[in-house]
């Protein structure tokens, strides 16, 4: 066997996601939570994979799966196996896998690094169990936070409780985070979950940044009135209104000339919501995100201005209120370049991407200098049964992944 | 007393609608639903009041309580005493109240005409309880549909169980009917529900006719994805598509050379419905109606045409399912003619207004010619507590009634 032959890598990477995709809380879908049984078995399964490659492997008291080889400061490499309500079986576990498998052929060829390697699988990404933000790789970074541990799940148990259940001690948590000095660089390997590299039939991606993000909750308050008796030059129609600002997000963020600016109007709610009254309040939210903080900046305060004067002319009453405003992270300029080496020495072309979803790199970026590979996946489907990565893509990613580990040097803090 | 005051009249009709509106189901609301033991007080009460005129007073199959005097044929005059929830107090009673006053007046005028009259009080106009379509008038007209007997309430009873249990034999109801030839002309008065005579400074209107209505259920799909890594130009959001339709509603009623067409969009849903995801499906309702059922069918096709051509552009899908299909119910023009000098004899402007509300009318036209009166109600509010119309306004349109009733001519069929 050729071990770095992708289209092998690829079939194994397959192989074993197929593996992890069987370890479910439900028979018909894939469900997969923080310390739930099916994390337990997962983990245990990452486990076993770790020690058969030779890995040093220990669990942490977040329930982070951790296999070391070689000596401090770590080259850290790995991703999430929690998963969505429903979900498709390569976020995350793909971040798992391809590590493993780049690490044993590694070994096989006698290739190791100088640097130690620690391969992770965190526990809870998704934050499907507890609207958690990032617990896990908080964790092992040393920013856990312990506001955590009061969250409640569905069925009324605690983050405290649901760890201390999976056999973990809350108070030891901090005692898992690596200290900056041992911790070279954090390397995640991950579906797109978007759909520029198949319109651009391109492999992989290297990650350029985990995109800035502000999210509003907007209102638009009119008058409410029979459908049949207001004329249209007397109403105060709140959606009438509201339509244009969705326009008017969608036309800021299509025209912005920096051209990874997205913005979704995600949720709308006509109140009173019935088919003969003309709509009183509407109430939205606005996602916007692009790579560039001052360019976000002046997108939502240029949604704000306009939205005022759609409402001033309509005589609607306009508000805004800031739910989340997260500023941009961008991967290590070092880890990009030698990603991007990689990519070009498996003979694809090193696209690079901002990345518009959150991921742990996030967290780690506080820890230790950062990077991600992104992996085509089919129309940039995710979070949902039909994402898919071809093992050809996973098999190019791992081959990556080797010449990557391979040639490695840590960036200069 | 002076009985042709209109002070006084709008008092005295002020005080019965309080008494009246004391009838509900519930302390803090006016909740007054079909058969209920609150319809049994009010048509009573009803009842009373015609007895006290000097009517002679009956109940049909269906819960109309009727009250006559003099012979055949009739001018009918009335409305309905069940409300919406959460109603206010002059939709429905108003009509009903009015002519027992002005019959009281004429009576004591001597000034009886020699045409016989018949006052009702509908008991189901609002289809509050069963989501009928005027099941009382379309008995009283002779095109009761018998299908409304299998309605069920949301407490599982039956239209039919619930007219049995109001003492009623629905076997009988079509005995009801008034014989064509004994109907001379159905007049009703209400409270306009919207804002134009407020608009005008003016206490009444004269209605044209009952608009014409189209309801379609409109949906877009498009394809739903993560509000973060699909860049704007790839997106199919289904959201964006619908807000453009939802502003062309508005622009094709606001443009119309027929300036009381009205377009609503009053109901509308993004699916998943997530802050976070681009939506991949809309639903939403169109309701557009005008007096000219011509004009009504091209603005529906107009709006089609340019709805999927939006959608052709943005690659999304249209679909749109008529839901109504109303043609435009013209009031007798004799019946207006004789409104309008009414109008005219009180001193005040005799305003002429198309209907953009369904009212009993509808089925009244089957019957016999019709008109109806519309008194100014405050900011168009109505099916709602802060419902109001003056003791002045009401008083001047008990007068009108008043003056239409002496000197009423049967129009010519």
């Amino acid at each position: 066997m050729n071990d770095l032959d992708p289209a092998e890598l690829g079939r194994r990477a397959e192989a074993m996601l197929e593996e992890l995709a069987a370890i479910s809380a439900e028979p018909d879908r894939l469900v997969r939570l923080f310390l739930s049984p099916e994390h337990r078995r997962a983990a245990d399964l990452v486990a076993q994979w770790m020690r058969e490659i030779g890995l040093e492997v220990f669990e942490d008291e977040i329930g982070n799966v951790r296999g070391r080889i070689g000596e401090p400061p770590y080259l850290i490499l790995g991703s999430h196996i929690d998963t969505v309500i429903d979900a498709g079986r390569y976020d995350g576990p793909l971040g798992v896998v391809a590590p493993i498998l780049a690490v044993d052929a590694l070994r096989r060829l006698n290739a190791l690094p100088e640097i130690g390697l620690e391969l992770v699988a965190f526990g809870d990404e998704e934050g499907s169990r507890y609207h958690s933000t990032l617990p896990s790789s908080g964790a092992l970074a040393g920013h856990f936070d312990p506001r955590h541990l009061e969250l409640v799940d569905p069925a009324g148990v605690t983050f405290e409780q649901a760890l201390k259940t999976y056999g973990k001690n809350p108070e030891k948590i901090a005692r898992g985070a690596i200290p900056p000095k041992d911790a070279a660089a954090y390397v995640e390997i991950h579906i797109e979950q978007g759909p520029v590299l198949e319109a651009e039939n391109q492999p992989l991606a290297v990650v350029s940044a985990i995109v800035g993000q502000t999210r509003l909750k907007l209102s638009v308050k009119g008058v409410a009135g029979h459908a049949g008796t207001i004329p249209m030059r007397l109403r105060r129609d709140a959606l009438a209104g509201a339509a244009e600002m969705v326009l008017l997000a969608e036309k800021i963020a299509g025209d912005s000339s920096n051209e990874q600016m997205v913005a979704t109007v995600g949720i709308i709610e006509a109140r009173p919501g019935a088919a003969n009254i003309v709509p009183g309040e509407v109430h939205f939210t606005l996602d916007l995100r692009t790579a560039s903080d001052k360019a976000r900046e002046t997108a939502i305060e240029h949604f704000k201005s306009e939205a005022r004067a759609i409402a001033d002319r309509r005589k609607l009453e306009f508000t805004d209120e800031l739910i989340h405003n997260i500023t941009t992270t961008p991967a290590a300029q070092s880890i990009q370049d030698q990603l991007a080496q990689a990519v070009s020495a498996v003979g694809a072309k090193p696209l690079s991407l901002a990345s518009g979803a959150g991921h742990d790199g996030l967290m780690m970026s506080k820890l230790c200098p950062y990077g991600m590979l992104f992996v085509r996946c089919r129309e940039g489907i995710s979070h949902n049964p039909a994402e898919y990565a071809s093992p050809a893509d996973m098999g190019i990613a791992v081959a990556t992944l080797v010449r990557f580990i391979e040639r490695f040097k840590p960036p200069s803090r």
